[in-house]
């Protein structure tokens, strides 16, 4: 993200929420309080983890036979179940890449990660598609300086705190969506950093921010709203075609 | 949590929530999916972390020596800035106290951790209170089989789902709790697991499920929801007499 805010980069790819374990909270608290970017592209990609252990190993030893794996920590929680199941002792790394290239060489260990990182550090996989469920996707966003024009079906992403004094707040602000027929397609909260109880709420409707509907509302949204931020209008991902 | 559900355990203590890193995923996945325990009290522990180092060390070395930090991937969230700041490198742990049990005799080397971990694995604090936002507190909750009755001064948490054809049922069930003057003082989002976009909402609501007003409201919630749970009712903690 700094990267592009200093024109090192032209643009960034950014996790923003996983179907099973949820918001990516860094990706949001910097959207929210940190960085001034612009939400280009949105991306959904299917995830897949598998368990990888060394080629040279590889045929010497099967599932039994491996004690501890490493991974990253979101890794680690989406195979949860087949972890438990194996009796397998949980390794941090820092990323599902970086326990791919760790294990090298060893014996009785495995890495969770990518078909792809398996190519890439020399292992094989001894199990496909471990994780827990199976409907397992990550969105992505691309972020940029630049504004995206209108397709005719474009998301809005936009972020907002409400008035400390109005506990009915966020029920309004639902209610200007509903009755102008604008659906939301994401809502989420995360705390906004000044003490429990207290959110900032993220919600992406369908629409684009110079559709003249959009527009009426996010004047609306100013005036209920404490604090108001639109990340971006564009496109809307066609999961199919992935 | 399982092993108050075997009755090996009278109570269980998680924490569920977080000021600054916002939900603990896990602990409400469980509770959604997995666990029927009930909610008995809550608790809001201040949180603080420090900078500890090896005791025969200490003094030697100051904060610009430190080169590697360990701790648990929360409190190294919690501390992002600080780290950043020292160009410190950051390794995950299973917990704060593994990490303050891992840096033993090693130069170099920090662990971020409470102070009575200090005590008790021989370390020294370098620098106290380095987490990036002073108003840092974790509310935990205790989980039994017991429920208990209405103080009067009491809260009630609660979990749903909507139903897939109806975009706008979050803002209807926000109005049944408006149109009672029921006072809401958590509402997050978590993924269903069916797929990105489906979510479960957790509530707190101010009030017992033994009072007649919440009891009428529970009971139009479970016709406009798809999924509905009780975790319980319980004391509000007062957060000023910890």
């Amino acid at each position: 993200m700094n990267s592009v805010v200093n024109g090192k980069c032209s643009k960034g790819i950014v996790p923003i929420e996983n179907s099973i374990e949820g918001p990516v909270g860094l990706t949001l608290d910097l959207l929210a309080h940190k960085i001034d970017l612009v939400i280009e592209k949105e991306i959904v990609i299917p995830i897949s983890h598998n368990l990888l252990i060394c080629k040279d190993i590889y045929g010497a030893e099967g599932i039994g036979d491996i004690i501890d794996v490493y991974s990253h920590s979101q890794a680690l929680a989406q195979c949860q179940n087949y972890l438990e199941n194996h009796n397998m002792k949980t390794h941090f790394t820092l990323s599902t890449a970086a326990a791919a290239e760790s294990i090298k060489g060893q014996k009785g260990v495995a890495a969770i990660g990518t078909l792809k990182a398996a190519e890439i550090y020399g292992l094989k996989p001894i199990d496909k598609n471990i994780q827990d469920i199976k409907n397992n996707q990550t969105r992505f966003i691309i972020l940029s300086k630049n504004l995206t024009k209108i397709t005719g079906h474009d998301k809005t992403s936009l972020l907002f705190s409400l008035f400390d004094d109005n506990p009915g707040g966020l029920y309004e602000i639902l209610g200007v969506f509903a009755k102008s027929n604008v659906n939301l397609t994401k809502i989420e909260s995360r705390p906004s950093k000044e003490g429990l109880g207290k959110y900032i709420f993220f919600i992406d409707l369908e629409g684009h921010q110079d559709d003249e509907k959009i527009k009426n509302i996010l004047n609306i949204l100013k005036e209920k709203t404490s604090f108001l931020k639109i990340l971006g209008s564009y496109p809307i991902a066609n999961v199919n075609e992935i």
